[in-house]
């Protein structure tokens, strides 16, 4: 069992994950950060529970929310639905409340999905050094793209989602332990202060928040995963 | 100008288009069941308007939708937009209203524009005859998938959306042109009777609507495109 307070009276809410994805860190930062108690269920991912196959014919991946019995598959999906039944009535509401604002929010959720998490992963990844060099290249430009998404969405304000954490707050939250170990692992800084001072700062001050510190996964079993998966 | 009545009272809403994509289709049916008002322009992609480049310049990318003066850009959340702004007042709700069935048709959304997609790419673009055969097993495990998704979604009901057309029907009907160019290129069908006869009287039952109709492209223009674009 996981989570804080509140919950959605009798309401059952599992969650199929596994400790070392980035999508499954983002669902758990929703939960936490709505206060939702749940039953974890770790998954073996070379070893897939019944339970996941069954969860999720098409894709057979976590994070898998189970919610009374009914299975709700992708990370984005989750986080939205989360924030669509629980409401204001637990934590802050993630999504905003203007349609401008949560088309906003969605386009840059969709960004993050797509442009920062490709050029981390040939980055990281890449078969050559050509590959991996244009990796950064990439990734400098999604940073410096992302910089502006930070303006757009806090209009001065701590978070992507304003005074309280939002959905593109979650959203890149969940990248944030493997922006660290990439970090690390390559000696550089990704959310550099001296060209994106606004997404460094931010990066600081999500990852300090109480409600994701408890579900982030440690540095060094990640640095092991990472290890082991370029072996 | 495009578009029937309705419209929300005093609102601009303009959308940068190219007739060849399936992607503005999808916003041009929106705006079409929603019955909104709304100034289409064309845009030379080889020419990309100032307005364009201003309206989104992180993809540089049609569709854009312009409502008084604000762009809005990528197909699905455009469409969401445009049910979130004007509800039920303007046609039917795209969206469920219940959150599980609205978890539901963006996971299946998510699924037409990440697998059947990138299958009838790959079937009708692959480079060698192999990858061409590989796009059209894929693509047939993609129809099988999709032809579940009619019967979960629609409930025995003419739509995806139910008894009207919903989110899910206009994502996949931005793609109908392109799926009956495929079948009038190759002397296949796609959306086959035998094995996905839900999927294929579907087909036919939302290509026939007067408000698909009015927006569809015309079949000998979209012939001659994808000659040119394999020249």
């Amino acid at each position: 069992m996981a989570g804080g307070g509140g919950g959605g009276g009798g309401d059952e809410l599992r969650l199929l994950g596994f400790w070392g994805s980035p999508f499954v860190l983002r669902a758990r930062l929703a939960l936490s950060f709505k206060g939702l108690s749940y039953e974890y269920v770790e998954e073996d991912l070379t070893h897939k529970s019944e339970l996941l196959l069954r969860s999720n014919p098409v894709h057979s991946k976590v994070p898998v929310l189970i919610h009374n019995g009914k299975p709700i598959c992708e990370t984005q999906i989750i986080v939205q639905y989360l924030d669509e039944v629980y409401g204001a009535s637990n934590g802050p509401s993630l999504l905003p409340v203007d349609p401008y604002d949560r088309a906003m929010a969605r386009f840059w959720a969709a960004y993050i999905d797509d442009k920062l998490l490709s050029s981390l992963m040939m980055m990281s990844r890449g078969k050559t050094e050509e590959e991996k060099a244009e990796g950064r290249k990439r990734s400098s430009a999604a940073v410096e793209t992302l910089e502006r998404a930070v303006k757009e969405c806090s209009k001065g304000k701590p978070f992507f989602g304003g005074d309280s954490v939002g959905y593109v707050d979650v959203v890149l939250g969940g990248f944030i332990p493997w922006v660290n170990l990439i970090d690390r692992l390559t000696g550089s800084r990704q959310f550099d202060v001296g060209k994106a001072p606004l997404l460094a700062a931010w990066l600081q001050r999500f990852g300090s928040l109480h409600a994701a510190k408890v579900v982030m996964p440690d540095m060094e079993r990640l640095v092991e995963l990472s290890e082991m998966s370029q072996a």
